[in-house]
């Protein structure tokens, strides 16, 4: 079996997801999360919160998944958010043009299929001579929005759709939290919450599903300052990074030494480049990668974006963007909504602004050209005036008009500006899709062993407890049950039928990192065994320190191989 | 001004909420969450877990937003989910019915409203000759629905929706938990998320809404068993219950009285009856009741249902609906998906079962009835068959046929059965608004001085820190901070320049129970004051032991009046 298929029906089985309606036959693209699933998500994205959005300058903000029409055409999304649709002619079957011609078409062609424009397409499909699969011929290309639509009321003008982003709700809230700040940055805000993405015909499991849970942070800076005070703590982290605006080559360099380079365009998107890498080895990923977004694939608010990339059986999956999205959003905001969201800067020193405007001699002018001085008096407000080369006269209807400027001297202390915005988005399904297929394996000695490799960070459950005497220790092991949930320990008891090996063998299966057991000796020596999952080893310990043992196991303070039993 | 135009202006104020796309004018009825109100709302939801969701046979599960028609249609939402549909017939103007009219008829016909069938709606219109707010006619009455509609995919015919509750997703997977909890009876599921009710025209901010989070338990029992393990820990609180099928009265009495004299109907709706009174005054709610559902009321699923009303300004608001939805959805969705949800039960005593099959005579029958013989076969096969009173003989085509019957003798284990279900739901925005309401007040030398009594459950802010001489006690502030927070206490410095009255007037107005202050003795004498919010009183303590006397007040230990300075 393919190891997707192992992943997924894994995943299925022990009820970590299930597809969604799936007693009606299911629903491609949407899955639903079980008691399991639901923890280790939830994990992931608690960790994120403790390290993406503990600090005092970062806001949460829970915007509606609803949003009208009027926001996502600001944010361009209503024109731009497409996939390229082709169609079977005879039964209708629908297709995403870059991945049914993928495997149709030559290399070179290939690498452009997701950037062409329609006619492109159509020309593609004719000069490969692609029929559908039933060998049908293929209707001409066309673009599909990517949005769920929907219409909010009873009347069927207003129009709105499902986010297919948390970002737009919070952009709309920036002055708000600029105010929270105090008028200061840098300031971020974030949220975690459900998205929703129209997909053609999704395929691939967990990887690209219509509804999924995104956690974003909108780090807002000044355009100058696109800088991070903590920007030390990651600069010696070295990364993988695969980079190049046209062609793209894999190298592992020191962040500071991609910044110096250029090659990370600041400090601040590469503040959270580092802060991603160390974030994703927590939770307990090997391999991945930054893959820099090429010129001709970044966003339409994007000036430089970098996805994590993380290996599966599907090759390098994005499962973060890290985006600076300039001053993109919220200059669209401003400017399609009418409200301002420019910000204000206290200029270190105060600036001289001189200020020259031509002086208007109504009188004269007037006597001179009459019904036609509204005409002048437009052109000469219309003048570009530079104070090195200021107009001294103009030509009107013919006779030449001199000018006199009015000079007036202002002090500025504070210059206004459209902020820039960093963007770490993380997809978790993918994080959580991607972690269990990197951290699976399975006991040489046999294949039906499988075995969850997950952190004690993140482990739906961080220890099991089972007795093989049922009843004998059933007050102790409560007992003990109940002090590590007082520490707030993810702990589950086992008490069914079956042998100790098999009890070990599902508690590896959903990444039980320890498991404790009161066996038969347990009464009289007062010990109990604790297993650990990967290397199965075992030691003794007495059952007064069994608890402050797994404490420090989980924390990371004790190591296995160590402890004093 | 009226207190909910002082509660709103406050939440905007603060930032607790804000009218979502409020910069393009807003839509209504969807709000976006701030940093305050996402607080509030979270510590609420991690109450409401802690409270119904902590015990091991109690597991989450997390459902996709969108469902197919098939899904809706098999629980009686795309029928039934409706309110009716009035409008202006010049203008187009829309009114949900029973709202518009309600101060436009007679009390009788008021009571009658929301029950009322559109030709009823049509004749009360023209009984009492209502008008649109612009004076015109008001067309016929509609059904609309109040579910948002959407389309999955590409292709018009798949039609889906928002989901109006969290707890369909939660009965597509009754199959998976059962095996989960051993197939083993009683246990539940519970969600947290997102629901959808396209609301005709919402008013009344924070109540109506039509998007807003709800926290659904679906406890599932065995239908002649509609208890709880836990009833005696509640069965002795006070309620204040609001009941009767038809005529309603308000009563106080213990739960068990009601209970005991079938008021409410069974022990299991009983003690979630009585979890929620306790979960509600640990919030600090102060004035609520459980009015029960009337006959006519209630929804097509259930057969008890409860609602905790929480009293504001516009009066007794519904905030947690406690129903007995009894099988009714498990039935349909096995009926209409055709994939089983029936359980099973290990019988106390196996059960003898005696079955009686009609011998079938083909030969004999075969000569006298010749082509006839399948029409025979089917009458036979259709007989109802009582073991005391066997059919010894029929007449056929006019001919009497004899009867003879094999009896053979089985015994039966495990009885099949359709779990009932027992539902506490919970809308968190309501709980969100109407406690805040519940806890807002205003000091009485001083209409600006607002205060928000949050318990430090669920307060924002548990505590707030300050100095007022900036920078000398930077280094000791931080430290205390540093402690608290390792304490997981939710805490804040406010060092904005302004006096220390309004830095304990900014902290009341949302809700912080506690502030700590370093003044101009803090150097020389190592105390801190610190003030309870409610009271205004202030006591000093040693800067070594502020953080566990804090801990002590949030944790409910400790007692402000007493402590030992």
């Amino acid at each position: 079996m393919q190891k997707p298929q192992k992943i997924e029906n894994l995943l299925k089985k022990k009820f970590f997801i299930s597809q969604s309606s799936h007693i009606y036959g299911g629903v491609a693209g949407f899955f639903d999360y079980g008691p399991l699933g639901c923890s280790l998500r939830n994990n992931i994205v608690n960790y994120w919160r403790r390290v993406f959005a503990s600090e005092p300058n970062i806001y949460e903000v829970d915007s509606s998944v609803i949003l009208p029409e009027a926001v996502l055409k600001a944010s361009g999304h209503v024109d731009k958010f497409c996939d390229t649709l082709i169609f079977d002619e005879v039964n209708g079957e629908c297709f995403r043009a870059d991945h049914y011609l993928k495997d149709k078409v030559d290399q070179e062609t290939c690498e452009r299929l997701d950037v062409m424009s329609l006619d492109e397409i159509n020309e593609t499909i004719a000069r490969f001579d692609v029929k559908s699969p039933s060998g049908n011929k293929l209707g001409n290309a066309t673009h599909f929005n990517l949005m769920f639509k929907t219409f909010i009321g009873p009347k069927s003008q207003n129009l709105g759709y499902l986010r297919p982003e948390t970002a737009q709700g919070q952009f709309l809230n920036f002055k708000k939290v600029y105010e929270l700040n105090n008028e200061k940055f840098p300031f971020g805000t974030f949220s975690v919450g459900k998205v929703f993405r129209n997909e053609i015909s999704p395929r691939g499991g967990l990887l690209r599903v219509r509804e999924f849970e995104q956690a974003e942070l909108e780090f807002f800076v000044h355009p100058d300052e696109k800088v991070h005070d903590k920007y030390d703590e990651v600069k010696d982290i070295e990364l993988t990074l695969h980079f190049g605006a046209e062609v793209q080559n894999t190298k592992k360099m020191r962040l500071k030494e991609a910044v110096d380079n250029q090659i990370i365009k600041n400090r601040c998107i590469g503040y959270f480049i580092g802060l991603t890498h160390n974030f994703l080895k927590a939770l307990g990923f090997v391999d991945f990668r930054f893959r820099q977004h090429k010129r001709d694939e970044m966003a339409h608010y994007a000036c430089d974006c970098w996805d994590a990339e993380i290996l599966t059986s599907y090759g390098y999956i994005e499962c973060v963007g890290i985006a600076d999205r300039s001053c993109y959003d919220l200059s669209m905001h401003s400017k399609c909504s009418g409200t301002s969201l420019i910000a204000q800067k206290r200029l270190d020193k105060p600036k001289k602004e001189i200020k020259l405007e031509p002086l208007c001699d109504m009188k004269e002018w007037g006597r001179r050209f009459k019904d036609r001085l509204p005409v002048l008096l437009e052109k000469v407000k219309s003048l570009k005036i530079d104070e090195n080369k200021l107009i001294k006269q103009i030509e009107f209807d013919g006779q030449m008009v001199g000018l006199e400027y009015k000079r007036s001297e202002n002090t500025i202390h504070v210059e206004d500006f459209i902020p820039s915005v960093i963007e770490p988005s993380f997809g978790i399904g993918r994080l959580f899709y991607s972690l269990v297929e990197q951290v699976y394996w399975e006991r040489r000695d046999d294949e039906e062993r499988s075995v969850l490799s997950l952190s004690p960070v993140v482990a739906p459950y961080q220890v099991g407890l089972t007795s093989l005497r049922v009843g004998d220790y059933k007050k102790r092991l409560n007992n003990v049950f109940e002090q590590l949930r007082l520490r707030n320990i993810r702990v589950f008891v086992n008490e069914r039928n079956v042998s100790i090996g098999r009890r070990y063998a599902s508690a590896d299966e959903i990444g039980v990192p320890y498991f404790v057991t009161f066996d038969s000796e347990s009464a009289s020596d007062g010990m109990v065994t604790i297993r650990e999952r990967d290397s199965m080893d075992q030691i003794r310990v007495s059952i007064e320190k069994v608890v402050e043992i797994i404490d420090s196991l989980i924390t990371g303070n004790g190591d296995f191989s160590k402890i004093n039993k």
